[in-house]
């Protein structure tokens, strides 16, 4: 008999209809003679609807005001799947963030879960009873209701499976799991049966939208195996834990990629200590994220330095950068807003050799310029024209052997 | 310096732009140097909204996950107004009644208040902060959320009002203050400038449908004033307090209606002790509420039965009515649902005969049949036929001389 946190998304939950068939899953897996608690999140766009609600009232509503709103999306999606479940005739029961006492810091928006008491969830459990959680929200040390910033549904089921000690945290959403790339652009993308959670954390990191970063980092630091299946129709999933030493990895899992970039090229700066620093430094004060970063090597004591951004940022970054280079008379910048990135992953390429040659080698072939290029140890992002992209993406995964 | 709590009902905070003018109420409050506390129900129809989905998911709803879901509606509308509130420069914070403690009996649905935790609404008033309660919440002694049942905000107020030790419970709302009689019925009808909570209870009970009656037996209790006035434009409304002794009350108040009776009359049953009980219990044990009873005088071992129950409960009764009187042979029932009752109300008949008589008198001349009448000590209610309510109101309004 294993213990299982499942957690359904806001589409998973957004029509009555759509609760009633959430509460149909959960009483099969009780069927099977396993244990359950799940966590939803908000139903549809309500939490979408709230938010223009106070904005309407307020242009920066109150963080914590903000909070005590947002919360009760998800409280009313706890509640109706917990009576749905009960008009099956299985037992549940539902929970704020605050009645479990999900401690978090006190940032609102954005806090961090730091405990959860399990006492009733544990009672509830050993009663045969179905505990529904509230995801995305918990109470600071002063009582206030927190937020956990948005998809932070996916933190709470993997927060309360490490808490219950559970074997699994599922994550029930519109996709059958998570594939080699996005299937909308590859029509032979394959459903990964596993990845280790080094892969997801590139993978989500690099606009592969399945599952929220945090609640990936959550369950790598205490191990907690996730699995992401669909909660529309049956399937295995993709099963996301620890790398197992015996088994071979495939060398690349996957491809994910991204087209909110933009670049910009500084060329002819000093090469002297501080110059990416005197480049960057106004850019990060702007509250804007730097993504990928290059510096080439130095010719005659000049630099080049390239690095990207979101392409909502676009136009504010190249304000500064125009103002920048007036304090390098010397250089110039070239920006580009129509460019995209795609990532190689893959554990595998830790022990195997190759990978980037076959990287540049396909895109050679498709005439292809790689404008930028950087790397980590299971990983591999390079910078293209925007048209290109789908191109890319394809051939690559062809390349690398990715189709099922 | 006076410490006011004031209640906002669901129509009085039913939109984005009434939440707005009821903050600019409570800033004017705290510019009159007085500290205030809010109370405020769910938005407009909000309520009813979360009554369906939960019905569309289970025909009865599980008691505990209903309250779960309706107490989210008042937590909105307190983070809304608490927003409000702010954008206007006036430090607010809400609070859900498991957050203030609300200490509530177990009954879901029907729990009754029975503490209220001070401790963060004195820090706030004392800082000069706007605490905004979301009302008819609370929470029982495991922790689960409750609710207090439909207008359940109105006694949240006095309950806080009480608990604060306020100067004055305000209860804001869509009618200018509690009048003589329905202004839409009679024109010159006037809104009355002081009530005591005797009459109050009468006028509550008898289909006055500004105040509720459990909020009153509670400010009675504790002896809290109550101030019903509106939430839509300046007026003094209405002083529900204790009686002054010192002060001659006006012999009769105000004049309560209800259109939604049905009246049976047994006839022929006979006179022997435990006949009503045997006519009634039936009634009781299928949750139908009886309101007036009269038993007439007995004539030759012969006695006559007459009762009312609310009109949407007329078809069950008078099937039960039916069966009744096959084990009374020689009785027979005749019902009629198209009677009104009305109630002339005032502390001052305590001390004045000669009320009913003038009732008798108006009732006489107008022609009007007055089919049953049941007193109190400062009531008198009569049964009419539904058609001739209006003209009844009008004469005895008239009579009493509660015009304008």
């Amino acid at each position: 008999m294993a213990l299982i946190v499942q957690k359904y998304g806001g589409t998973s939950v957004g029509s009555l209809t759509l609760i009633q068939s959430v509460a149909a899953q959960v009483a099969r897996v009780r069927e099977c003679g396993d244990k359950i608690a799940v966590v939803v999140s908000a139903m549809g766009d309500s939490t979408d609807r709230l938010v223009d609600l106070a904005r309407e009232l307020a242009p920066e509503p109150d963080a914590r005001e903000m909070d005590a709103l947002l919360a009760t999306g998800e409280q009313v999606s706890a509640a109706l799947l917990a009576m749905a479940l009960r008009a099956r005739g299985v037992a549940a029961r539902s929970y704020t963030g605050a009645q479990l006492r999900v401690q978090t810091s006190e940032a609102h928006g954005k806090a961090r879960i730091q405990a959860i008491e399990t006492e009733h969830l544990r009672a509830d459990l050993q009663s045969g009873c179905v505990p529904v959680v509230a995801g995305f929200q918990g109470v600071n040390a002063r009582g206030d209701t927190t937020t956990i910033g948005r998809g932070g549904s996916d933190t709470t089921a993997v927060a309360l499976a490490v808490a219950l000690q559970a074997d699994e945290c599922q994550i029930l959403t519109d996709v059958d799991g998570v594939f080699t790339t996005d299937p909308r652009m590859v029509r032979d993308a394959r459903c990964l049966q596993r990845l280790s959670f080094e892969e997801m954390l590139e993978l989500a990191g690099q606009g592969s939208r399945v599952l929220h970063l945090r609640a990936v980092e959550f369950a790598k630091k205490y191990n907690m195996p996730i699995r992401v299946l669909s909660a529309f129709h049956p399937s295995a999933g993709t099963l996301i834990c620890a790398e197992e030493p015996t088994v071979e990895a495939p060398i690349v899992a996957g491809i994910a990629f991204n087209r909110d970039e933009a670049e910009f090229n500084c060329f002819g700066l000093p090469d002297l200590p501080g110059t990416a620093y005197r480049v960057l430094k106004p850019i990060s004060d702007a509250n804007i994220d730097v993504d990928m970063i290059v510096v080439s090597a130095a010719r005659g004591g000049k630099t080049d330095l390239s690095f990207t951004v979101h392409r909502d940022d676009y136009v504010q970054t190249k304000r500064i950068a125009a103002g920048l280079m007036q304090a390098f008379p010397e250089s110039n910048v070239v920006s580009n807003d129509r460019v995209a990135k795609l990532s190689v992953v893959g554990v595998g390429m830790r022990s195997h050799a190759g990978v980037a040659a076959q990287l540049f080698e396909t895109m050679a072939r498709e005439a292809i310029n790689v404008r930028l290029v950087s790397t980590s140890e299971i990983k591999i992002s390079v910078l293209v024209e925007e048209i290109h992209l789908e191109r890319a993406v394809r051939a690559l995964h062809a390349a690398y052997g990715l189709s099922g």
